[in-house]
């Protein structure tokens, strides 16, 4: 049985010593394999994974490999867990730790930061200046996982306790995975935008065939942008004035001119989404209209646990989002749901422990 | 005499009923006419312009004409008189003014915003919703020195109580001019940079025969871009690491993203200069690495009056950068100055009261 | 009939040259008079006020003379009409006002800055630095609904567009009353206090039989501290950790005190209520946990448009909170309700025009 | 000789096993021992102890105790070495320390947060939740030098990397170790405070010997409050508007209401000392007048970095406020001359190695 020295288990919540984890070896190349199940440090904890939802990217992620590899040059690790959108029950502590109890729910934001460089000092821990160095020699202990450490698709992965959220009893399995994309949402409209109620903002590049959901999500408006110049709409809802925050998502290449033209002056733009390659921006606009621009990078400043009071609140209903579920054996398809959005699939999620899967045999 | 209703003047400051004042008719036609002196309304003083500078927007003013009538397709108005980087002494007091008296020195700044909309609301009259706004029919009460309102090319001017700013009495009346400019810089850093001491910056587009003015006013070290590739060489000076902020005042096509590759994970970017024209932008760089860009419009949240305060410490040497003075008269040889840079120009000034211009005899 | 130069009316909505008002001579003594309907100015509207809510400090004023006479030594105004929290119609617009039109309903807020102090050009209009100074010869602007101008217990008021916020249609005039005490809790919460959602906030000093009402509001849970001691209550309910945030309302004499013990380190008092007399505070408590304490002064922010919006969804229900109706005629017997809580009445309110007043008959 | 496993050290600089080190037993019992020089593990360096300056902090802890312990029913810890306003040279590096070599003069600051508690992960270290939990079985990684940890009355001390500034070489040792006391100072005038140059700040409680100083340093005035009513005075220099800022430095009865009544409308008291027991506070008067009270707990947000930058500078003085140094085996004398104020004792510092200790001499 796992039992590793400083470490706090329960004989409530038996753990094994390996478990089922996929990794990804060359690119598009995952393999269902056994793992040794990890040990957690100081101010860490094991999190036996409940369910998991897949996010855009990680299916980038599974195509070109993690992004620290590929831009800091770093060594290919053939041995990674991809995943990073999950949730489960506290199953082990590490040394100290005393914020959280065995047996818990908890779902995890991504980033944990290494705590001692300029921004983590400032709370800007998404954006440590260690991201990416906890390989081999250098271990400045930052953490993301998923992206620079074993994440998500596995039955348990070790988190820092900074990345935790406690979980409503209210709030099932599927509806916890998407805390962290709300807490990254939270983030851009609270922390980065500064909206509060009362003001106006626009979020592009929604597909055509979602509309319907932000209305029911609580849009007072939709434009479809293939039948009417999005520019030119939101203005005129607006009454011609212009909004006071865009959050682009949609990366299309003339989309920051557009977003630039649909705030009023002195508004601001967050770029949840990017081209895939430089675009030309009216830089002039921008400076005489004194519009802010800047991207969202993740969840930040433990807005999760925000997005985790709303959504237990009932105040942002994730459940018309998340469509399919399948079984961790089955994450080869839920990847392909989620890729060519089969079945108008929007948030797919693997449940890992648990109830039964039950799209896993309808869709297969 | 001017005796205006409601108007408090003092005997020690005899003020004409009429005024030399320079105007724009098409562009590049400035002529010296004959106006009324203007009359202050409510919250306005009548200032008796002492210097004047000349700032390159003015150069831009008077090819162009003012962008609020070009960009808003506003009527061209022929009786114009340009110029914005003035200071003089108060001569006469709107009603009720009771916080400036007649005979103190003041510098201005350019913006008095609305006081109504949703930014001026916010501190942030330089961003006023109703820019421009106080041409025939419309007068919201926005104004802005030179651009939207007749400026300083003459010997008086109204300005609202918000745009002044007293001077120190061992400011010379050139340096004072130089306050606004100051202010703006102040503003770039301070409130939209959040700089603080300690922290790292960035200016770039300075002339290269205007480095070692730089290494005078207080920069650790020039980099001359001619010579060497300029992010190289900020990285190389800051360990590596990327500086925390800086201001492009270049206006390069590529300037935006050479100044990405300079600032750290989390830095920003001020724009104080753009390319004429749109450029291409990596928005996936800034996003990926939380770079937040903005422009600066003018001076901003009081900055003006910090701008003085450090000015009067000597913290600031404006005379480090006034090079040329000339009377009123000689405007245009002035603006030729400023435009050709002869004789190494910075910052040209023009004295409409007082002592006498010498520079004006010697370099005609 | 009512037509003053240069402000604009309509045929669909005269107005009279008089109106009733009610006027307070003497402490106590309110009559019920006969004045003009006054006139609007530059950026500034008429209302026709269709109700009124009777708040605790309306009572204040009643017994003791409005704040800034009394304070500022000021003559005291034997033509003074009070009352703050009142909503209505725009009846006639002053020189140059487009952004309302005549017909729309409106609630105000308080206080209109100067624009020009410190204060107001930092967006903190509520601490103008010349508040009150609106009285014979000095005139800065700044004007305070019912508290240094004429208020809303009258059939007309003039205010600056600056107070006014649109109502939306599903809005009940009652329910619109309550729009400004909304958006000063909402100013106490989000700006003053930094609240997110996720935080923890403990609002002192509601009376017992009023507890289940918070509940209704959406209170987690309510303490009575007539049972119970409020600070290990809360301590209790939240884990021994102390809450983020206080809301003092209580005033009583060991209230900042108790909530400096109710916070956790780093936490913030916003004191909404106050003791008549000095109190004993221990400083070197507040002072080693690093505790915020400031009062809150009106609504500011422009957070009455926030509650505003807040409102028109349904996510705060003021309905619940409003009690009582009277008519303008009646309004000593409102007064007496809301200051003898006589059938337990909360918020009274007095309906000037439109919807029988049914309270009224029945009540008396 | 000192080699422990995992750390790094340099034959240039060579650490003996043991070193000489103060501890306080009962209170106001100092004894100068021998300890074994500590270990730094993770994130934290050895630094070898050049100079220490007494703050009068450590004379009550010598006194009184630390204040975690007594506050916090600790366990009184007889081998509690104080003294917290040090610097020294980077001795030794912890595992996986590159941001610092050895052989750097570095400067400290006191408190090295948990880096877990929502304090800590909003930047707000000094006011972590966790603080003083580095005791016996809880250990959360709070650090505070000298208060909760053994401090610099010694050879050696292990500093958190989060607490080490880098030092200057134009700078002294004596000056160096007043950079914590001057990033106090920053972070209440900047962060705390919000100041920005050109705004008005009043420093209370200075003694009246140390007025001359004062000027020296910068201040515009000095009131000596034996002799004038400083809240008379300082509104009548400040134009009779009362100022910006006030940061209380006298810890007296009535400082709070005197403060009040210092600041404009909407102003802010920085609380630097406090009363010994409970005081009178005119809640009312502040509420009035929307004042912010909040105490400052030291240094926080990294501001010693900006001291130290501002020190490198010359722009603060501080050889202006050092006048004493005394041998490390004369660590009574130095404390007897800091709390008697002999010979008008200011700063007195104490230097462990190097210098010849030239005062000790004389004044013994």
């Amino acid at each position: 049985m796992y039992q590793p020295d400083n470490v706090k288990i329960s004989p409530d919540l038996p753990i094994p010593e390996t478990m089922r984890a996929w990794v990804l070896g060359d690119p598009d190349q995952l393999t269902l394999t056994i793992k040794p199940v990890p040990v957690p440090k100081k101010a860490e904890v094991l999190v036996r994974i409940d369910a998991v939802a897949i996010c855009a990217t990680d299916l980038e992620i599974i195509h070109h490999g993690p992004p620290a590899m590929i831009q800091g040059g770093l060594p290919y690790n053939k041995n990674f867990t991809p995943g990073h959108e999950y949730m489960g029950t506290v199953a082990a502590l590490g040394p100290g730790v005393d914020e959280y109890k065995i047996g818990e729910r908890v779902t995890v934001e991504i980033h944990a930061g290494c705590g001692q460089c300029k921004r983590c000092r400032e709370g800007m821990y998404t954006s440590c200046h260690n991201y990416g160095l906890n390989y081999g020699d250098v271990d400045k202990g930052h953490r993301a996982n998923g992206f620079t450490t074993d994440g998500g698709f596995a039955e348990y992965a070790v988190n820092s306790i900074n990345t935790l959220v406690r979980v409503s009893d209210e709030m099932s399995d599927e509806e916890a995975t998407l805390v962290v994309t709300a807490g990254t949402a939270m983030y851009g409209l609270t922390e980065l935008g500064g909206l509060v109620a009362g003001e106006s903002v626009v979020v592009t590049g929604t597909r055509d065939n979602r509309l319907q959901i932000g209305l029911e999500l609580g849009a007072d408006y939709v434009v479809n942008a293939k039948n009417e110049d999005p520019v030119a709409a939101v203005r005129k809802l607006n009454g011609g004035k212009g909004v006071d925050y865009v959050i682009e998502c949609s990366g299309a290449p003339d989309a920051v001119n557009e977003a630039a033209r649909m705030v009023n002056r002195g508004g601001r733009i967050c770029l949840a989404a990017f081209p895939g390659k430089p675009a030309e921006v009216d830089i002039a606009y921008l400076v005489r209209n004194n519009i802010y621009v800047f991207g969202i990078r993740g969840e930040g400043k433990s807005a999760t646990h925000r997005a985790e009071a709303f959504m237990a609140q009932k105040r942002f209903d994730a459940t018309k989002v998340h469509t399919h579920t399948f079984a961790l054996e089955d994450l080869p398809t839920a990847l392909r749901y989620a890729r060519e959005r089969i079945e108008d699939a929007i948030k797919v999620v693997v449940k890992t422990h648990g109830h039964a899967a039950v799209n896993s045999v309808a869709a297969e």
